[in-house]
């Protein structure tokens, strides 16, 4: 089994990575804080004896490569390092410290594995930054190019491979010049189901698709004491009616269609000034693909009408759209029996987030293993696992590993 | 009749001051351009051989007193010199120039007044950077201490009174020091009606009730893919519920009641986060205060149910609460007399926007003079009235005042 201390310890030192004054956990994609997480996380894989190697994106990738492996595909473990704004310590710092303890557990062990087994810390999965999320993993797999991916502007105007350059985290190799045999991800839920039933590991067979839409509203500023209700176009009256429409359809909805608006802002943001200007983002999740274009449709379609009604300008940018992904059966089944051998309830399960093995599913059998989130609550300082689940959910991921890399 | 060409130069020198790099006017309270467009005024009143004098909450007095008349109560003419964020050029600063301008026609014209007569520039009118807004006209009216106006804090986190003597605006004089016998204040309507039916001149009888307040929504944060639509306490689902809310009511009423949302922001504003805070502004008005009132307690009853109903936090916090103006009924006749006197068209109206002759009604007859606003905009760049329209409200306010002085 894994050395639970060294891996719980690790968790923590990189969970106050990043902390600002206000003790908010703060780890954007390629930022100075998420630099520092990097190098803690690269400086463990030396420690370790394993190599690092960084791409053009900046995933940084700890590699065993023992005698006599070199050649073969690696099976490959991770996940990411940089956080949501007011994040919590486990949304992706698990499941890359998962794979480094596997890794070092099974080198300790003196296992002879078949193939390299490869550590990843994919760049940008959160995608608060840098839209699309999930974007070192998805350049990876080849779904985006590498300049163009390079190239994205951020919500605050930084161009990411300026940012990454700047860090010290712009690498020489080619993304994709590590191909894998196989992928396992292991990562906390973030939802509610295994808390609620009493269950400790999902085996994730699916995850649902995702769409990110920036929409912009344009109206005309004017002042809030003269101007007759008629005569307005309140870019901001015109985004609310978005927000709770998506609301609506989303609870009427037969599907676990889920709809967000996290973003928002009024522009001048006057008290006594009618927005000008209403930019938001929407997120839009279905696990069924073709309900999540009904989603869509209908959103551009109340938009079309907002836009007539309200006498508006409305503009719509696309930040990122993913179909559903089935992951490989057999990793499922893997998991499945790890989980019985160690006696430990396991349910398959969908995951609501997105996640880097959702991208190296494009070229690699990948599949993924939750634990269950207290209160099902992610996203948020809140978020917490619970040390024996998180220790647990690693025991399973080394026990698949050990059964992948000596096939 | 007065100089048009200095006043409208004026008109047009002081709307440069305080553009920022896109071109955008914003000469907010108390900050640097502001100074410099205060600097500006303040040089014009001494070079017009005025007395310039500033109180405690910074009100700027261009005084005129000609010999025997020290001890009379003063005419005031003014307005303000602040402005929003994207402000047009013509708010406030006409009242201010054109008031200046009366004084050194009357001045140049050998007139003996029978009082001092003096221009205002009140402090904080736009309430943007600090609430409430017309705050030194009130702080002079007696209806704020002026220590307790000095210890505002902006949307910036600034205080008032530090921002003031940074720039070099904290006066001498105890806000009251002067004491007018009567005010008139010349305003652009910033509204539509004078333009649609073509009047040039609004003889302003009365001015609604505004009510200011801030809405503060908490939810939690959580995670926009994993997160089931019935477990989410979603802040910005919340506010925007509000939002139309508000419009619906407006919309219904049988009054001119209006209602605006200016500020807006979600937190942690991030594309896959349910936001947790919404903090957002809400500005109600209606002519009749009754009507104001019902809806006050309307949007109060509906944000507990908001609150049951969503799970969410609710605080509110009042900005500012000013009841009906009516102003001086002489004023207001002696102000159709000038327009008739000239062959001007005149209507009697009321004042969608607060001004500052609202605070001074407290403590003297008050009045104000409209000129039209094309196309009603205001608070907003295309803010425009034209030339002739301008020099024809300033002759008729010369004419007011030249007959208040002298009787
Ligand atoms: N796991 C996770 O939080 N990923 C971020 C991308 C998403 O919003 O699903
Ligand atoms: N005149 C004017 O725009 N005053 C600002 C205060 C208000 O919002 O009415």
């Amino acid at each position: 089994s894994i050395d639970a201390a060294r891996l719980l310890g690790r968790i923590r030192t990189l969970g106050e990575i990043g902390r600002d004054a206000d003790g908010r956990l703060i780890r954007l994609a390629a930022s100075d804080t998420e630099k520092l997480g990097r190098d803690r996380f690269a400086g463990w894989i030396e420690g370790a004896g394993l190599e690092v190697a960084v791409d053009r994106i900046g995933n940084i990738f700890g590699i065993w490569k023992p005698e006599g492996t070199v050649d073969a595909a690696p099976l490959m473990l991770g996940s990411h390092i940089d956080t949501v704004i007011g994040a919590g310590i486990y949304d992706g710092c698990y499941g890359t410290l998962s794979g480094l303890e596997v890794i070092e557990t099974l080198k300790a062990e003196g296992l002879t594995p078949s193939r390299p087994i490869v550590v990843a810390a994919f760049t940008n999965e959160e995608g608060v930054r840098y839209a699309p999320d999930m974007m070192g993993s998805l350049v990876c797999a080849g779904g985006l190019d590498v300049d163009t991916a390079l190239a994205t502007i951020g919500t605050d105007g930084t161009m990411l491979g300026d940012e990454l350059e700047r860090i010290g985290y712009a690498g020489e190799h080619q993304p994709g010049f590590l191909r894998p045999h196989a992928y396992i991800e292991l990562h906390i839920e973030q939802g509610p189901i295994l808390e609620r039933e009493g269950i400790l590991v999902g085996a994730v067979e699916h995850l649902q698709s995702i769409s990110w839409q920036r929409v912009v509203i344009t109206g005309d500023a004017n002042h809030a004491g003269t101007t007759p209700i008629p005569m307005r176009r309140d870019a901001g009256h015109a985004a609310a009616r978005v927000v709770t429409f998506l609301r609506d359809r989303a609870q009427a909805s037969n599907t676990p269609m889920v709809a967000t608006v996290g973003c928002m802002r009024f522009e001048p943001d006057v008290i006594n000034v009618i927005p000008s200007r209403a930019p938001f983002t929407v997120d839009l999740r279905d696990p069924d693909e073709d309900r999540l274009k009904e989603e869509e449709a209908a959103l551009a379609t109340f938009l079309d009408g907002v836009s007539a009604e309200e006498q508006v300008g409305v503009s719509m940018e696309r930040l990122a759209r993913f179909e559903p992904v089935k992951f490989d059966q057999r990793i499922v089944r893997l998991v499945e029996k790890a989980a019985r051998d160690r006696g430990i309830a396991c349910r398959r399960m969908t995951s609501g987030a997105g996640h880097d093995a959702q991208m190296i599913a494009r070229i690699a059998p990948s599949a993924m293993i939750f634990v269950p989130s207290i209160g099902g609550i992610s996203h948020n300082p809140k978020e917490y696992t619970a040390d024996e689940d998180l220790v647990a959910g690693t025991n399973i991921l080394l026990d698949v590993v050990r059964r992948l890399a000596t096939e």
